[in-house]
């Protein structure tokens, strides 16, 4: 790792206005009269980071409840009715997620069944007359088509609706503010890139852009609408806020989750152990909720597809691997294989979460340079599919069918099934064709395919896997909506397989199983997941039998995994420049106190309880940040000591601070306000909005220089830390309460001192942004 | 709730001594020379709880990292070795508590069959002889003496070891120090004892024992051994911290779980919803090996008693209701039975709860009386539940078998299987019998059973859930290792076939699919559990397609719960008065702040950085608290002001003050130390040891006058709160991140104002104990 500080020092430059402002301060603002703490601005990090193909500014969210006077009046007179409202909202929305989420898991899965279908069998129809190369441009110019569809639509009108966007919502969950991941505009393009990549056969999934798509159904349902359509619904207000949406778009991604794999189970628990950062018992519970739902909905529709009304969409599209049939036969000497699957899939997946990373840095460089860089990437990765798809079958001997099988069965023609006959004489089938001129949902079937263990010759199963190593490192970089499921689990299912032939003497277990364990194995090696990932392929294989194989091959591919490099979701992040905040401190941040951290960072730029105009103004022209302490002279009540006295207020935002000055709630003199005259000028609801910047504000000179009374719209409850706390445990606060702001306040007690000598922000915490300004601390950390 | 006080109110009149000591303190100690903030001491309850059927003195546990010089050092000193020693020990443990808990859970099952199996078959015998009163004597007799032995051991021995445990180790996870949980005799009276329990056919099961049994090995082999014969051995003192004994604890209750349903997934996922407050990433995976070794060694287990080695330990023992073979058909209109089911199983979980919670009352009045009365108890159920057993099948009339039955399936005689003959003629058989005159494994496989629509009679099944209802809550509180579950499925498999019964004309859902769901919408009824309880059902039954239904009815069935009262585990918690921190703040707690809560506690005792014998001796004598603030004198390094600060350096524990008094590391003049010199005295190791009493240390006149540097001992990064924090984000702090004591810090900053104002614990920050103390938040939290 650590390769991304150059992508992000690149990028700088695009804005250089962000960074080395020196702040001026009003002498006033500073109730003491003498400079605060004078310190060089070197630590925090730039916030920017790689969204879609974007390099953006990246702000916090605030999941720290603010309470200021206005919320806790809220609180306090919010009736019993409306707590009920809120609850019954809560529970609606999370049905309405699940319901859309199913809903549009099936229109998908029809869109592509029937699209790819038609595709195929028009394919089928053209070898069967011998018109080979007729058939080659046809498929090539339909896959041709699809994906420029679908990349044109990425690239000009929704940057970041390619890729899963599993790693964005990963962030969000754990804090982190991804501009433009979540509007209508990426739902739609995600929605029909996602149809067209996955019907033009390239080697991508349809599963991680569910993921997202069930988030953008929660997020839009949650504001309401689309940004500029919002449904003003006095109901919908409550949500208004990021606390709520984080739950929300929790239960969206799980809901995905289920909706692709349809495993209920497996994506609730998905959402638990890799996507969120915080976990309450009560979303476990509404996550759940809402995957039955989205079962509920699947179940439905496939009942209706099977009276045939949805055209090529019968059994399949699901991914359903079901092998429930098969006689699971094992003994304790199987074990050997399965350790084996289990290191080869930890071992490989390291090896592809590497060199991933080394295609996608080479991607942001061909992305950077223009929308047609990105477009002539994903068509020519789309022909090379293509090309390979419909070629590499020829190469194949054909093989007679088992004459035990009826002839609907072996060979196929249609477009799903087993044994595809593709060039081959009647009576014959080509194993290759059966496993690439297919829909990779039909592959992944045929390769699981059990009781068949003479099906596919070994050198057919070998160009298939190493077919799909190379096409699972150049696709997934490139501007289409893809998740990465689907390409693990065919290389993973491939080598499996191909284990399986060459064990074949020695074990009896079946070579589907060995396919199926490999695709498990390969999974945790990339993704390092376990128990969602162990629930998922029992819910997609239904059966029990298989659990404690899965298990052991999961824990060894991960140990070993990680003995390697980081899960593949986290090299993205790093990637893609998120500030992800880990869950375990690394070592050397116990020997680190928050002093020494606030010590090489910009002064604290702090505000009074009753400031000037123009001071605010000053503040927030001068600086980017969000949060300014309140900070009031006065008396000690308890014990009576004289006004030199400093007392910490709290914190109050800067988008409480704009609303302010927008609205010109000026005091004439310096004086505290009642709280009437606070709540007739402002809403909670207003102040839930973070919109709004400080250039469109005008003031004019005379309001410079009149009050405003800062209190009541003062978070007076902000988490603190002394000074001569760690930053390890400064860290585990920071992450397990959810902070945007945490200041630091001194140890020492006595007049003249600041009551608090800095503010610590996400970006301060982060072990590559300390470790630029602690240059030993990284020697230490290579010694240990 | 609310009842508790009572209870702990009494209790409190047995610890006279702990109580209303008033704090003398010796001036030197502050060195503002004035007295602190003086307040009356009303807040913090009486640490005692209910642990076994003692009142215990409950003192918290140290999650929060300690890190003073000691353990910084040697943090700084491990060498990448002894980094690979402690990860590899951890995955050692986690395999060995998997490995042990495997083989107990089989050794159980197979004592059980093999004892209730050799009981009934003679009782049968006696029967086929129709010398009725002789069989009844014998069956009375050895359920007698088998419940003897289970609450002799129980209630002699071991008084923790009654009950399930789960909610006591739910305590210790969520951070409070059950006392006699883990011990050795604990566990070795859990496992004979609940072999006894069960053996003797009363209404209870094995499988909260198991999560006990579990735990007790993995905080065994934790510390190495029991507590008397403990192996020093190097690599072991790693774990002996509560963070790594948690974590171990964690692990043990789910491989519990696991052992009991051979749930592995099952198992994991109770740990996470149920039982664990604090849970990490990297549990999740070392908790999923454990369950995995587990599943492992059942499995071998069971493959071995496939020949016949295991006397009548067969198929049976491990409940796996394995309805994998049926044909699960149900459509839309299904919906509405199971809705119903949903419904009623919630109404009736939240009546047993408030019915069992006021027999639990009753039952410690009786308890407490003393042993003989606990006994006698125990016993007066045994016989009750004998004689309906045994006599209530003669109110059954003989059903004749199924003609297309053949000869040994019924009627069947020996201990397992369905339609037994009991007092039937041949051709016929007794189905009240069948249910009652059975192990309870056998009983719930038997009412589970599938394709068998008429093989019960009403009236028999009415009996049957009656009998249970009654059983179910007059077991539960006797002096024997009992578990939850099983009692519930019991009943709820009744009141589940019951409605199968008469909903049976209107639905196509088999009865026994009835039964099953029963069960789950009971236990969800009553331990409001949902993912974990969809999981276990899942495998147990076996059959996905189940899934929805279950989905559907889990959710219903704990909505309705949870509007009546909490969950079962929750109510004995309270019962117990065990100090449980819930998750979620009250919204009255918003409008509070910890300035106001420590205003109503006792002063705060601190200690200087270099402290005077006498005082240290005085502090520790004359409190019971655990924790001291250090607070030094001096010069403000920044800002130069002159030495009139104060500051707070830290918390130091009681434990390591008694460790100094008893190692005599007294100075001669007032001065700090040198590393060496600690390093030299105290290990880290040593310090982890939380025994010692004050009352054991002897100390000179001579050296009451010198001194101890507390500087190296302190904890220099406690996790401290401003005192205008509000609670309910203080006790989120408190919670997530897992404290025993947090500083309480002023706003303002002056001289003359103590650095500390107040520590908080968990007994402050409890609803309960504040609301004693704020009634008048009692009554707006009555009014929302």
């Amino acid at each position: 790792m650590g390769e991304e500080s150059s992508l992000i020092k690149e990028s700088t430059s695009m804005n250089p206005n962000m960074e080395e402002e020196v702040e001026e301060r009003d002498p006033e603002s500073n109730p003491l009269n003498e400079p605060l703490l004078k310190r060089n601005r070197t630590l925090s990090g730039n916030p920017l980071a790689l969204v879609g193909a974007k390099v953006s500014y990246i702000e916090s969210l605030d999941y720290e409840i603010n309470e200021n006077d206005l919320f806790k009046q809220d609180w306090r007179k919010r009736s019993r009715a409306q707590v009920f409202q809120y609850i019954f909202c809560k529970w609606s929305l999370a049905f309405l997620v699940g319901l859309l989420t199913g809903v549009t898991a099936t229109l998908i899965n029809l869109a592509i069944e029937n699209i790819a279908g038609y595709k195929l069998l028009a394919v089928v129809s053209f070898i069967q007359k011998e018109s080979y190369l007729t058939g080659f441009l046809y498929f090539t110019g339909v896959n041709f088509l699809l994906t420029f569809v679908a990349s044109v639509l990425c690239v000009c009108f929704a940057p970041t609706a390619a890729g899963p966007g599993i790693p964005e919502i990963k962030a969000y969950l754990n804090g982190v503010d991804t501009p433009n991941m979540y509007g209508a505009t990426v739902l739609f393009v995600k929605i029909i890139g996602s149809i067209g990549a996955v019907s033009a056969g390239l080697d991508l999934g349809k599963e991680g852009p569910l993921v997202h798509i069930g988030s953008c159904f929660a997020s839009l349902l949650g504001q309401g609408g689309p940004d500029n359509y919002r449904i003003k619904w006095r109901w919908l207000r409550y949500f208004n806020n990021d606390r709520d949406r984080r739950d929300l778009i929790t239960i969206g991604s799980s809901s995905g989750v289920c909706a692709a794999f349809r495993a209920p189970v497996g994506g609730v628990l998905f959402a638990l152990e890799e996507v969120a950062t915080w976990w309450r018992s009560a979303l476990l519970w509404r996550t759940f909720f809402s995957t039955a739902v989205v079962v509920v909905v699947l179940r439905a529709t496939i009942e209706l597809c099977h009276e045939g009304k949805c055209g090529l969409f019968g059994e399949g599209g699901l991914i359903m691997f079901d092998v429930s049939d098969v006689t699971v036969r094992y003994n304790v000497m199987d074990i050997i294989p399965v350790v084996i699957i289990g290191i080869l899939g930890g071992l490989l997946g390291s090896l592809y979460n590497h060199l991933l990373h080394k295609v996608l840095r080479l991607y942001n460089l061909i992305n950077q340079k223009g929308k047609m860089y990105k477009l002539l990437l994903s068509l020519s990765v789309a022909l090379f599919t293509s090309v390979c798809q419909y070629g590499l079958p020829f190469l194949a001997k054909c093989t007679p069918c088992d004459p035990s099988l009826p002839e609907p069965v072996c060979p196929t023609n249609g477009r799903s099934g087993n044994f595809k006959q593709f060039n081959c004489p009647n009576g014959h089938y080509n194993d290759l064709a059966t496993l690439l001129l297919t829909t990779n949902d039909d592959a992944v079937r045929n390769i699981f395919s059990t009781n068949t263990p003479l099906e596919y010759q070994p050198s057919s199963i070998i160009i298939f896997f190493a077919l799909y190593c190379i096409l699972g490192l150049i696709t997934f970089g490139i501007a289409v909506p893809s998740g990465l499921f689907l390409p693990i689990i065919l290389m993973g299912s491939g080598y499996g397989r191909l284990l399986g032939i060459i064990m074949g003497p020695h074990t009896n277990i079946d070579h589907g199983l060995f396919a199926v364990l490999g695709a498990a194995s390969l999974m945790a090696g990339s993704m390092r997941m376990t128990v969602s990932l162990c629930v998922i392929f029992l819910e997609l294989t239904n059966n029990l039998l298989l659990l404690p194989i899965t298990m052991i091959v999961l824990v060894i591919a991960k140990t070993v995994g990680d003995s390697f490099n980081p899960s593949i979701y986290e090299i993205i992040l790093h990637l893609k420049g998120l500030p992800f905040m880990d869950a375990n401190p690394d070592p050397w941040m116990r020997n680190l106190t928050v002093g020494e951290l606030v010590d090489v960072k910009t002064a604290v730029v702090s505000l009074r309880g009753v400031e000037k105009v123009a001071n605010i103004v000053t503040a927030l022209k001068n600086t980017t940040h969000n949060g300014f302490p309140v900070i009031d002279g006065g008396v000690v009540a308890s014990t009576g000591v004289a006004n030199e006295a400093t007392e910490l207020h709290g914190i109050i935002l800067r988008a409480h601070l704009i609303q302010v000055l927008k609205k010109k709630w000026f005091l004439k003199e310096r004086r505290r306000t009642e709280d009437w005259e606070v709540r007739e000028k402002f809403t909670w609801v207003e102040l839930a909005e973070r919109e709004g910047n400080i250039e469109d504000v005008a003031v004019t000179k005379e309001e410079m220089e009149m009050f405003v009374d800062l209190h009541p719209l003062t978070n007076t409850t902000p988490f603190t830390v002394l000074e001569s706390m760690s930053v390890a445990k400064a860290m585990v606060l920071f992450r397990q309460v959810g902070l945007r702001h945490m200041l630091v306040v001194p140890k020492y007690q006595a007049s003249g001192v600041s009551p608090v000598i800095g503010i610590l922000t996400r970006q301060d915490l982060l072990a590559h942004n300390i470790l630029t300004v602690f240059p030993h601390l990284a020697k230490s950390k290579k010694k240990q």
